[in-house]
């Protein structure tokens, strides 16, 4: 978004200390910074601070910042900065990223704002606005050079150096079709200036159909495409096969690590949170984590049920008590393995839907294995702590550490296999398969873990000490 | 690596069929094929199919397919075809691919192909191989356009005509001091081409020192840069400031993504695996999944401890047991969420190691909080059993659930420090943050929590129940 792509620094550096709000900060640290690094520090202040300090930033300065998406406060800059200065800088950033910026606006501002802007900049930035967020058609600029399959390659070069300065990418030139304004082909600048200005363009375009993408694809799928073709930019084309933008690689980092941030946060067991850690507010922070947290603590308390249910057997043995947590984490653990497996695996697009029942087949061999070593080790602590009497299980410990063996082949099997099923079943149902959180297959498993640990409980030890 | 990454669709089109061993695959499948697609495809079978396949390809193809870091089966080809199809697939590689390559191949092998090899080929590769894995210098090309300062616009046009096919990217040409050799400045081919041929090539560089990396920079810290700073490479500089090759994008975005597939494999609680999950072997699985399942295991085991030394009071109250479940992952769930927003803030420099007090002081109220609001669901769950009779907690019930709440609210605020710090520390000790998985903080927390619990439960029930 916003940045030239091509220019293999980013934007120029800015020398901050004449924009600098006095005492705001050491000069020091921002003397002739890059503005990725402006943005970094800013991305550390409050809003109030960051408006005060661009505000103070000469207009085109402030225009890079604010191009930044790695920006965090660019929505607040233009609820807080006056309108006649919001405007221009709307202006001069790129469409897209502006669109991105509005988004996050108060709506009365955004309509103010919007209001005061050119025709053409207000109707671009408002066409992408249609776009759901994350979808192609947000990430995309329209910034792109197009040309007639009827110049030649000269034509071409002569008028990229006209535009140059107005596009986001030159590296990839979009051929269109004269009559019907379809994407033909595309040229990359490369064949381009090896070829011999006189011929065609066509001459010098790749020889076979361009790898496209929808406005309303998302972003993953986006990522996915540019990573494995290895694209510089991808056209986004609408049904009717005309060009209404291009994604360029760096938009699409950005959103990699963005979804990557997503992702691990969900895998946390919490909702996913915009802001930096340090910027969230309490409440803001309490919201993201307490709906998860009294979800899995609700399911959680059929583990209270299930002990009621068994509270009979526990009077009776309540050594077998002491057991519960070990017994019932490892269902958790090998759980949270099969999931995050899974995960990657279909993100990856290693296994698809339709390779559930082949993934269930591989993972329930393996929860046994698992199961069987970790029952191994099960016995040689009873077997141990018996032994040098460091506790006493009673006159039919052996029998004890039969059951807990056998449960846990029993429990992390169960846990591998529920484990490797969630990110399918969450994905059929449309959901994120990253939404799989460890805490969330703990969840699951612990109360079936439980069960099957009584229940094999009851199996061995019925008649002795139950 | 390999693939030109400023080719607008990564390579071209093979037509497979003709290549294609009888019966391997449907050929409405592969037809006219996309590289990438025909990787994709490889990877899904095993290497001996591969291997015939690629044996059967027309040598530039062959190489195409092998260039593409993607390729799961790309050592284990040069171990399987004839020495003499291997030697020319490896000098039609890349050489930072080759290098890639040959450093899974078994090192009898290696020797072989190696010495087969054009001196020049060889002395690139192994020097390439020197290099730790993960590391830029194993990730760069030494395949860039460097030009003297001393050269004009137009003579750089020239050359870059000249030498373009041979070059991994063009878009970003470095300046070198004509004396010194030292990387100078950068200029971008946007800029070229729109430049005055006749003037000086420093007339269209960056106005700025240009931004690099060292050889033994990790690739996280390469990505990092890349996206940050939207670079299309980054130039790889040695200690005397001498340019010795150059990440581009594309090489980052596949890192980032291997990565991401690592940090959450590691955050499941698991060691990281390599291997397609279709294709890793049974033991191969076992091995990456029971170390860590062992570790967590025999840790968990001090729950087991922590029970036994108050099993004393569980004779007394067994109703105390049937919360054992519920109070304990409550913590272990808390502390996931914290770990997991830790882990990212870390890596996206949002927090650095010396505000992990700040940190602190933001999770332990969090965690007050967050445990106040699952202590209150707790009271109501046992006064709505006790009231609705569905369980009988005994006559000391209120207590009980007075135990339960005050109980969470520690256990609560202990995971989410706990699991904050954990990142932390890690770092501080020099391992990747992200291999604290969720599993790793529940048991960190689990015996704590047990812990907590008794101790309430015996300040609270003393003399009533215990």
């Amino acid at each position: 978004m916003g940045r030239k792509t091509d220019d293999s620094a980013g934007g120029p550096r800015m020398n901050i200390e004449t924009a600098l709000p006095s005492g705001l900060l050491p000069l020091t640290r921002l003397g002739g910074a890059h503005v990725a690094d402006t943005v970094e520090f800013l991305n550390g202040k409050t809003p109030e601070e960051a408006a005060e300090f661009v505000s103070r930033l000469p207009p085109d300065w402030a225009v890079e910042v604010m191009d930044q998406p790695p920006f965090a406060w660019a929505s607040e800059m233009l609820e807080m900065l006056p309108a006649d200065k919001a405007v221009a800088i709307l202006e001069g950033m790129s469409t897209d990223r502006a669109a991105d910026v509005l988004r996050w606006v108060d709506p009365e501002i955004h309509a103010t704002l919007s209001a005061r802007l050119t025709p053409e900049a207000r109707n671009a930035i408002e066409h992408l606005l249609t776009y759901p967020e994350d979808s192609a058609g947000s990430l995309m600029t329209t910034e792109m050079v197009t040309v007639p399959s009827t110049w030649t390659v000269g034509q071409t070069l002569d008028h990229i150096r006209a535009v140059e300065r107005t596009r986001e990418t030159i590296y990839a030139i979009y051929v269109l079709d004269p009559a019907t304004k379809r994407l033909q082909n595309i040229v990359t600048l490369r064949r381009l200036i090896s070829g011999d200005p006189a011929a065609p363009i066509a001459s010098v375009a790749q020889p076979y159909a361009p790898i496209t993408t929808t406005p309303m694809a998302n972003r993953e799928d986006v990522a996915r495409l540019i990573a494995k073709y290895d694209l510089l930019a991808i056209p986004v084309v609408d049904s009717t096969g005309h060009l209404i933008g291009i994604c360029t690689f760096d938009d699409v980092i950005d959103a990699m690590i963005e979804e990557q941030t997503e992702d691990v946060q969900r895998m946390g067991g919490m909702e996913a949170i915009d802001e930096p850690y340090m910027q969230i507010s309490f409440t803001e922070m309490i919201k993201k984590r307490a709906g998860w947290l009294c979800i899995l603590f609700v399911s959680e308390m059929f583990t209270a049920s299930a002990m009621q249910v068994f509270s009979d057997e526990l009077e009776k043995a309540i050594v077998l008590a002491l057991f519960v947590p070990l017994v019932m984490s490892s269902g958790g653990n090998s759980g949270s393995q099969a999931t995050s497996l899974i995960i990657r695996a279909l993100a990856l697009r290693q296994v698809q839907l339709k390779d559930w029942f082949r993934v269930a087949l591989r993972e329930i061999p393996t929860g046994m294995m698992l199961g069987g070593i970790l029952g191994v080790l099960g016995m040689i602590r009873i077997m141990v702590w018996q032994g040098l009497g460091l506790f006493d299980y009673g006159p039919h410990w052996q029998l004890l550490a039969i059951t807990i063996a056998s449960a846990l082949v029993g429990i992390v099997t169960f846990g591998s296999l529920a484990g490797s099923m969630l990110p399918f079943i969450l994905k059929r149902v449309g959901f994120d398969p990253a939404s799989a959180s460890a805490p969330f297959v703990a969840t699951l498993v612990d109360v079936t873990g439980l069960m099957i640990y009584f229940s094999v409980a009851y199996l061995i030890l019925k008649g002795t000490i139950l």
